[in-house]
């Protein structure tokens, strides 16, 4: 039998980890014996488990570790971070540690240091000021990646359970749940993001602009609760469409009827666009003078409209390089405090893979399904809120007395 | 081959009854030839066409009539009904005539004669005050029913192409519209109800009351907007458990939050109930002084409350028996002009099928899946709005100018 | 402060219970001090513990022990059941204690006696032989009822961490797992169901049908896999049909064409079997000679068609009296050891109603939502599996190498 | 009053187009005069249509001319195409004519010549070698752009009324139909199309890797069924994790079960490839050597992976600039006689705008919404198949006898 030891500490039980760690075990086939256990015997103090963790091989004990790091245990007795050198550009050790969303932390130089520009899906490179997330594009030959998981130690978010917040909506994804509470919730959370100064990015697809939520968003923009808005092509151009031409799709705004031959007037759209050179030329000669590119443009906050294999046109603004693409959406997440994504799966994933899972998520989408493709693929810290998103955003603009249309 | 001469009148263009008659003949892997095509020159006039209809076999025949008749197509030089009588209770000749929703006549004592209490699935037996729709079990040995279609005709509603009311919506169910303009039709819809003194009727789930909509129905009510209610257990033992506990399905309507242990709530609601002896008992004994239930009985419109096998309690006013149940939903039915349908497929399948073709009906659900399948089943005037019906009905109330929680 | 001493024992870190125990009373804003825990220091030791829970109120700490008992906690030093008599057929006294579906005993007579006939949301009466869960509408005037939860402790099963099972499944509803692996496992589980002469009851819905699963399941019991049939009158209409005409809501079963007029069939099949008198009947004179309901009658498995709103017809084996539909239900379910879901949320939630919690249950629907809404109705043990329902019936059929069409 | 003769040719009323003709002048608020209409007597006969249409105005007249060309409706005494030069590249004259995916002709040189390179949303250049779709992207200033719609001609396709193909599929997007009927419609297309040398191009999602489809989808490649692969990223990458570590997005493919830390695995599977230098190097190295994109490589099928904003790596062989992605697209889908899309709705709408509407389309998709929302972009051909993807490809294997895993 091989043996290691393990440590863990916080609030092991009301958070589940201690629950998972166990399970974990269990369910690799390997087992454990409990050296020590400190409950916290009150509500505000923290636990401190030690275990043994024994397994039939070295191999086994490794991968078991890897695993138990994410859950937020550590190697008893810290190890020294293990850095090997990439030989190729794009390429690392195949024992490289691939990074989760959560805070985390490595024993470098005898104590243990914290990982900057947290992402999940990244891997950790030795910079001049310390150890850094790193995509793996961006890895050079001669790069020093962090190997196994012996030396490292994530921080999970505790379960909210007594946030006044969002708590209320993290454990499941129903539609047969007050959405007034959650539009009141929600208005409630940008009140204070605005009041304290704080960032709040949203990031958007074009049911925005076809359920008629786009002038309660735009009306967001313009009196300063949101501060970056992520999306597409399409968007943009459903937004434009609407403003020059009274529709969405084809789709009236005013009647809800389609209009025939009214599909092409997205291609109108930007080809107006194209011909004043851009959204930003179309506002400052005076074609554009409402709607949600409008604020966007006006108010001055980043916006990244990155690009896609379906689309029209694209706009001038309309970034088609995806690696640019990833690039600008991360800067413009960088340091937020509130994510709110709005119907639209692609840049909803995009997004919140390169955003750390303490960033509050909020998901608005009529498909259930959503919340739970998001969450399989790491951004477990989305909230779903099943609804129409139109109908949404006009009722949380409308809790904020703003003025829109 | 055999043959036969047809008859339609109409818009036959413009609704696509003329597209649907050629193509039902082809499918059949029947034939036709048009005797006589007098096209409505001016968007006002009607069409009229006379084919003769060519199959094989006798029987093939009257196959693809009993079809061309549901597309309002007739026998030329009508014949005189035929009337068979029933042998035994709950049975029919097997070669009855089964009804669809639409307005039906069928040609009797030389004249074409208006078919009463129409409603699909049904037969049509011949009463002293004339033909009418009866269901099979109502059936009684002795009964004379219709047979074969000769002798019928039947009027599809026209497609709704020059409406200024649902029209909009007829063609397809989408997540991608503005659920805002529906909001607004659907209001301006029920003031006019209101205002002309017509009929407007409610089809509801506990959704209703889960997702923060029963205030806003209750104020409808209240308001004179809504003249009956039609419904199951749930939704009142939900709405009774709102009152007296707070909860729906045990999570808090104020905060979202599920309660610990609130799933016994709607079981203290039950016995509540029964201990007064009925919902009216606790409105009398001043125990229920708001919420659905509470408007519902003290405006004086009709419901019904439908049990079903998935039922606890039930409450004192559920219908267990299904015959009855059918029965009173019916009795409700009859004459509305309006039928509104809120997330619930059960009872709006049980509703359409006994609701004339030529009543407004909606369905407001969170699935469109839902429409596709009361359509299927023969509901097939119901337009779908894809929306969460706990915002969407605080927005009609709100457009109304209700007063509600 | 009010204080009361809590027992648990069990896998509580492992199933997730301790957890579950403390953040109740931080929910409920009651205090806790851990007064002593003894971890169970390997995988299949048991784990003690005993708290000291504070409440400001007498009142809030029957109303959090009472949640507390649902985890399967228990007063120290247990306190004799306490039971009151109902003054009123139908009516409980207001503090009675209302069930779960886990099995519960009480202790009575200075000893834990099980409660027999568990199900959820019942009351537990004193009779001649001991506790019994009862529905409400069976309380006499006279009864004993158990009164309060200080008395009471249940045994929410462990969560199924180590089963070669459905436990895969437990964890989310996802449309992106293989289904492929669900069908083996729900072949191999019942054949050993049937290896080890243990009952399987099937509720299904019409969809089974329409999607081509008839002949599937109908072999499936023609083999003795399934040991009883829940279901409604739709189902049974649509295999009728099916068999009759070859059409199931119309729709041609070899070409999936709709036909024009087939929703005429239903109405026929239905006419055609009261003639005969029964279904039974049909099969005894030869008219009825294969599909879904002539295996059910043929292999003399017990069967509930439980009538709704939405029913035409109904048929005669149709059950239209709920209060009756559900005692019938309740028979067949009793002593199932596996219950199969198919595509109908109302019988799902009907049955699932009245099953223990120990029932292995899995629900296969190609809406996520269903088994969200069973699990939010208390049938918490479901396993979901999103898919579709006839292709999976025809692929676990195949890898039983049975016969169907 | 300003008028116009407008002519129509074809099965004006069995394919609805007569239909919508008119009730599009109605819903413009135009009128009509119809001047001449020669019906077809016989099935197999033409009708031929001569109508006035009557605006308020010459721009009205223009409006609505131009979605009559839509329609298959052209001028009376066809006008030679007007050709605008562009003044900027990326820019054409506002009254440019704007494409449907429907075959299209233009009047040039006084006789009617088709377009080529049809795709919707496109412009038409004058080329040498006659007229020519282009992007908007792709316009140069100097190009010679049609504008106006006098001088077009469109053939939308006629509804399938006659086909023994898909069209039993055509008119709804329903869960509740046989999935084995359309599995064996689409094995026998697929036979039909290898046996013909015709050209199949599959789009498909990484959801058909998680539902264990991925062999079944090889097998059809290795056989020749298919003949071009549309995808993005993660498809290759999660058949890579799937291939070298048995893992789907982290899920066992085995057991089904998510393994703890897989989520590791599809990084690992990237920096493979990377160090191997491509998919293609780790198959000719021997590293690679079964899966999906094993066959794809072995057979010489082309194939696109499309970058997106939401992409880990990406592989050396994803394309991450979307100008050039959708150029490959385009290339591949050149003469393919069947688009079969799967459980993708970004790559399926980005296919589907490249694709004449005269190609067979098929949407597999557990979610209805994903054909409707293809639909309402245009795809108005394709026909949608409600179903679990990986069971559907695992039969349509079967039934074409195809040995996979």
């Amino acid at each position: 039998m091989f043996k290691r030891r393990i440590i863990s500490e916080g609030h092991l039980i009301d958070s589940g980890i201690m629950s998972k760690i166990l399970n974990l075990i269990i369910d690799e086939k390997a087992d454990y014996q409990i050296i020590h256990f400190d409950i916290g015997k009150k509500q505000d103090e923290i636990s401190q488990l030690e275990l043994q963790l024994n397994c039939e091989s070295e191999e086994k004990l490794n991968v078991v570790m890897e695993k138990l790091v994410l859950l937020g245990a550590w190697e008893k007795g810290a190890i020294e971070s293990v850095f090997k050198t990439s030989d190729k550009d794009g390429c690392v050790p195949s024992d490289f540690y691939s990074t989760s969303n959560h805070r985390t932390e490595i024993f470098l130089d005898q104590k243990w240091q914290k990982v900057s520009r947290q992402r999940m899906d990244a891997m950790i490179a030795l910079r001049n000021h310390g150890p850094e997330c790193i995509k793996l594009r961006d890895v050079k030959k001669g790069d020093k990646i962090l190997c196994g998981s012996e030396s490292v130690r994530v921080f999970p978010p505790d379960a909210e359970r007594q946030s006044e917040g969002f708590g209320f909506m993290t454990n499941d994804v129903s539609s047969e749940r007050s959405d007034n509470i959650a539009v009141l919730k929600v208005a409630s959370a940008l009140r204070e993001i605005k009041d304290n100064g704080q960032k709040a990015v949203v990031v958007a697809g074009p049911v925005v602009v076809h359920t008629g939520g786009a002038g309660a968003l735009a009306a967001l923009i313009r009196e300063g609760y949101i501060h970056g808005l992520l999306g597409g092509n399409a968007i943009a151009v459903h937004d434009l469409e609407s403003e020059f031409y009274g529709t969405s799709l084809g789709v009236d705004m005013k009647t809800g009827k389609p209009t025939h031959g009214g599909h092409f007037h997205h291609m109108r759209a930007i080809n107006k666009i194209n011909s004043l050179g851009s959204i930003k030329g179309a506002i400052s000669k005076g074609e554009l003078t409402s709607g949600l590119m409008y604020e966007v443009i006006k108010s001055g906050i980043p916006y990244c409209l990155a690009g896609s294999i379906r689309d029209d046109g694209p706009l001038p603004e309309t970034m088609m390089d995806m690696i640019e693409a990833q690039k600008q959406y991360g800067d413009i997440i960088k340091g937020t405090d509130m994510l709110i994504m709005l119907s639209t799966m692609l840049h909803s994933i995009g997004a919140g893979n390169m955003t750390p899972s303490w960033v509050k998520t909020i998901c608005i989408d009529i498909n259930p399904a959503v919340v739970t493709k998001l969450s399989d693929r790491g951004t477990g810290q989305a909230v779903g809120i099943v609804s129409d998103v139109g109908l949404f955003l006009r009722a949380v603009a409308g809790e904020l007395n703003l003025d829109f249309t």
